[in-house]
């Protein structure tokens, strides 16, 4: 089984098409998740939660009483705590639903220390066993997480760039069968290779590493500037 | 002297007053650093970059002949380089410059392997001992950072909200005297604490770390959600 998990960051940054694929992951059983204010949301795009969890301290109480009426299984967090919601929405997905595979919405943009709980979090040993079936989805970025080892990266069909970046120490990252190859790279704290490309012809790239937790950011540019620069002019 | 440098990043997240600040920043003799496609942006604002770093591979050539025409101090990089142009510029500033203090805007937002570029890079040797006079700022962030060592850390005007992020294998770091305390700390890998508030009537906390390299990431709510949730409702 998939599941979507949907957290509080902006709507602006959200993939544009994320109501239509939401209702269609529910039609075909896919769970959803809202993690606290993002349970709302998900009410707001007429999708109820499968479950819920958070403290949802941000909420009024006309907000909460509608998902503690719709949702089934809700999960009250504690706000001074150990694990974050999205760590405990993690375990939940995983360890009581069984879940194959999680995509994370909402987790990026705005305040940047939430992104970065969102991002580092998956190095927590708590929920690192889980983070090769995970991925962080906005507007224009797809990040997964690979553990050290082997790996064959596919390409993502629209996302033209990737970023790998080592999110700790890491020993003898190698990328192979990219534009930009590297070989044997080891770093005592957080590096990123950016703005790397496929091979023409090429669909996955090579990248292995001895230890330490990579990312791959996948990518693409919007059209923000194209009051100023457009290419098609 | 103080520098500004505007990278490349998305406009709907820069400082919502950038212009009128970077005209005021331009006539007290503030030094203004356009980094590749930042130039061009900064020049498209009426401000002439003092110093303009990049390989402009993303310019048109007759965006490029404006910034040949008017920019003083040009430096091509290397688009396959073992520098970043935004490391290059940090090394530009504080060493051609001498500059005091860096606020580098337009490194957040968008690509987010482009953001990573940007934070990760203050814990590069070759940039690391200017890092805590750099900070990332955007419509509503503020990235600080603090090396090993004690630190009185001032609340910054705008901000309710601080996260301490450890970038790095971290020892024994405390923060003290703010709303959420953390006592002897230690990680082998990334990690943040984030929502964290001053306490009332204190406008300072302290935070030490024995090693490893902490960021402050000072925030604050922005109204993207006033359609659906409106505290004065």
């Amino acid at each position: 089984m998939r599941a979507y998990a949907l957290l509080g960051g902006p709507e602006n940054v959200w993939p544009a098409d994320i109501q239509k694929r939401l209702n269609k992951e529910k039609k075909v059983g896919s769970l959803l998740i809202g993690v606290d204010r993002g349970s709302l949301l998900l009410e707001e795009m007429g999708l109820v939660p499968d479950l819920a969890i958070g403290d949802f301290d941000s909420l009024k109480p006309e907000e909460l009483s509608k998902i503690e009426a719709n949702v089934h299984d809700i999960r009250y967090s504690n706000p001074i705590k150990d694990w974050t919601d999205s760590e405990l929405m993690i375990r939940a997905a995983f360890i009581d639903y069984h879940v194959d595979q999680l995509t994370i919405l909402g987790a990026t943009g705005g305040r940047i220390d939430h992104f970065l709980v969102n991002l580092f979090m998956l190095l927590n040993p708590a929920v690192r066993c889980y983070a090769e079936k995970i991925s962080l989805v906005d507007c224009q970025n797809k990040i997964i997480f690979l553990d050290h080892g082997q790996h064959l990266v596919q390409q993502q069909g629209e996302y033209p760039y990737f970023g790998v970046a080592c999110l700790e120490k890491t020993e003898n990252l190698n990328i192979l069968d990219a534009r930009y190859e590297l070989h044997g790279f080891s770093t005592a704290y957080p590096r990123i290779f950016a703005s790397n490309e496929f091979k023409k012809g090429n669909n996955r790239f090579h990248l292995n590493l001895s230890s330490g937790m990579a990312a791959v950011i996948f990518s693409k540019d919007i059209n923000r500037f194209h009051n100023i620069y457009d290419e098609n002019v």
